[in-house]
């Protein structure tokens, strides 16, 4: 049976605080960090091996980026870090009164808890799009979705009927999001410039991609100027776009929408939004807006005193300019993640916590090449210096000096020869691998 | 239901002749790229959209190449020829007496028919070795066994028990050809350079690695001098090697060998030989030595004059210097190929065929850095200028410019960061991925 706590490995009792941090994505990986030179032991559980950059899935998706590049194995980031565990292991309950939580591989005490197990896909209840559609949160999503674009044009090609080679070749893609604009731009790069010359056999003109959104207009957690932009873009590269349009049901061949419109298609990807994981001991009360953990100022769970939680699993109440809570991004998860590392170090240490502040950077989505728009502080801009601008900021922030050559080389190289060239299966149905 | 014929796309009827080529590895790629300006039409099928490089497998099994690096998909490679059509499906059933083909996808007829559909794995009747070893022919087999390492270290954590823990950390690769011991040299790396900076929890001392072969040398293609010089190599890192040694047995954990000794271990990796793949419609007389296809000196199967076999695929009889057959390896696949392609050019222009003769190149294989082995024609050497040679040899083998750089780059960074930076665990076993 397995241990967690054993004699022989360096888990044991140490008569150190132990910092149980659950999930190593940007704002776990931030507490993690944030927690070196302490003389506490810190324990990170996730249920890869691997962090994963999810804003550059997409380019996964579409071929552009091979999947090793945009991951990075904990162990490598924190080897030489001391007191410093990783256990491969999905947290599958928290006993708050015995400060203890039960793992996929045995359970384990702690003094802090920091839960950080980030956003699930949210289907608002849709059991049927559950079943049917793809997601964009995990790298197992984005191989997935790779391989259905390729084989459904592999199928398409066997084909005389109309309506079910036009079913594998459309695409829609629901929530007008970043994920959903930059997947929509990608994918109708994959339509102008890689496919026609990989099938010369198919009618190119046949490949629809619908972009749907419920609201009246794409990127709502940007300025007006950028949704509009973006808009534009996105129609000029033959993108359909729906405004004010939401899916009411979706069998993995008809979907049907809320304005009675139907589509056909055999692959609909489902970002259309996301909420928090639930984690077995966390009291319903205890639970805010799309399922996220309510925290206070110092990202406390409501009504304990050494369990934090952070990011897109975290609601913080009391920002009057978020009322909803923080967006579910990044930044939010780094800046808080930073921060409760330096507050567990005041509570050990005796001293008073600091509340969190936000710091809104802006944010950004690119469409295509040369395109993007970017808000920042103040300065609106779009187009091929906003292009730049998201290629460098999405470059400084992946993890690794390698990563980072090579999704930069991945980048010039797709450039230049206006090719996406991961555009591989590597998976067979009877590989038990979609 | 798929067809292959349609009168839509264009694989229809031209009034060319057909010819079909089954699988597109390093021969099947050669025919396809020898007809090319043919007036034929050539239509290739594999069962993945991509060519795999196989030498390299061992690479990507322990972290040191990403798998997208070695794989190129034929819709990139081909896309301009003119009258190449690539078809994803598994050819299962030939009625030569229809000139008639069965796929997954459909049945199609073919005026000439090349057989290149490789080798598969020999278990030699072992069915308990076949259940319970990993293979190392196919892509999905590399990344099964990456995830097996780094999932078997992670749970050998989780134990204070020594038996366990060991079968854990314990690896027996079976076949003491290049590929065993490529990846023993690759494990061996793993042991001094990687993990221990990943595990320090484990007693990296534990790991044993353990390289067996039946006959009573490593290498058997090769000269005595690189045997010889292979076996120090990998003793000096550690490996253990067991020479006249065979499997009889292995149930998932404990190993029995023909010795009478004993080992326990969770990963046996199975390198020891290989078999033509079977397809239906070939008759068994037709079959020689391991399953392979018995072809005259043109590579035209036994009775037949439209239909070829070339590569691991073939055995031709007649050449007195291999009275076995030719290596089951690349370069005799690659020759057999250019000039299958050339012999149906001449058949087409009602010219008389060539036979064919083996050029034999020389061999060499890699047991780590700074340290190789080479036979060319008349030259042996090994060590530091015999690893950069392999090393050349394989980039300017591989396909794609892209590709060629990153292994490149991939090299240089391991070599001068003695890291292997590719070790993740990209699946969940509820993924229903190994």
């Amino acid at each position: 049976m397995p241990k967690l706590i054993s004699t022989r490995t360096r888990i044991a009792d140490l008569g150190k605080p132990r910092i149980i941090v659950i999930g190593g994505g940007f704002g776990g990986l931030e507490v993690a960090k944030g927690l070196n030179g302490l003389k506490a032991q810190t324990v990170l559980f996730d249920r890869y091996n691997h962090h994963c950059f999810q804003p550059l899935l997409y380019q996964v998706a579409t071929s552009g980026l091979e999947s090793n590049s945009i991951v990075f194995p904990f162990r490598k980031r924190f080897g030489s870090q001391p007191d410093f565990f990783f256990r491969l292991g999905e947290v599958t309950q928290i006993k708050p009164e015995e400060n203890y939580i039960e793992t996929s591989i045995g359970g384990v005490k702690y003094d802090y808890l920091v839960i950080a197990n980030g956003a699930s896909t949210n289907y608002y209840g849709l059991k049927d799009v559950e079943d049917n559609a793809v997601a964009m949160k995990t790298i197992i999503d984005a191989i997935k979705l790779r391989n259905i674009i390729i084989r459904n044009f592999e199928t398409a090609l066997l084909t005389d009927d109309p309506e079910l080679m036009n079913s594998l070749m459309d695409f829609v893609i629901v929530g007008g999001g970043p994920t959903g604009v930059e997947l929509a731009g990608a994918l109708a790069e994959l339509k102008t410039h890689v496919f026609p010359k990989d099938y010369p056999e198919l009618e190119l003109s046949h490949m629809d991609i619908h972009l749907v959104e419920a609201t009246p207009r794409l990127l709502n957690g940007m300025s007006d100027k950028s949704s509009q932009k973006s808009l534009e873009y996105l129609q000029r590269m033959g993108v359909k776009v729906h405004l004010n349009c939401a899916v009411k049901s979706y069998d993995g061949y008809e979907v049907l929408f809320n304005t009675g419109e139907k589509l056909i298609t055999r692959t609909m990807i489902w970002a259309a939004g996301v909420k928090g994981t639930p984690i077995g001991g966390i009291p319903a009360e205890s639970l805010g807006r799309a399922g996220r953990i309510q925290v206070d100022e110092f990202n406390r769970v409501k009504g304990y005193t050494n369990i934090f939680a952070i990011g897109d699993a975290a609601i913080m109440s009391g920002d009057p300019n978020y009322p909803n809570g923080h967006p579910m991004m990044a930044p939010p998860a780094i800046q808080q993640g930073r921060l409760v590392a330096k507050n567990i170090k005041r509570l050990i240490q005796k001293k008073e916590m600091k509340p969190f502040r936000y710091t809104d950077k802006g944010s950004m989505a690119t469409i295509g090449r040369n395109q993007a728009v970017v808000d920042l502080k103040g300065l609106r801009f779009q187009g091929f210096f906003a292009w730049l601008v998201w290629m460098f900021v999405h470059l400084i922030s992946i993890i690794g000096f390698r990563n980072k050559i090579f999704v930069m080389f991945s980048w010039f190289w797709s450039y230049f020869s206006y090719d996406k060239s991961n555009r591989l299966i590597i998976a067979r149905p009877k590989d038990g691998v979609q």
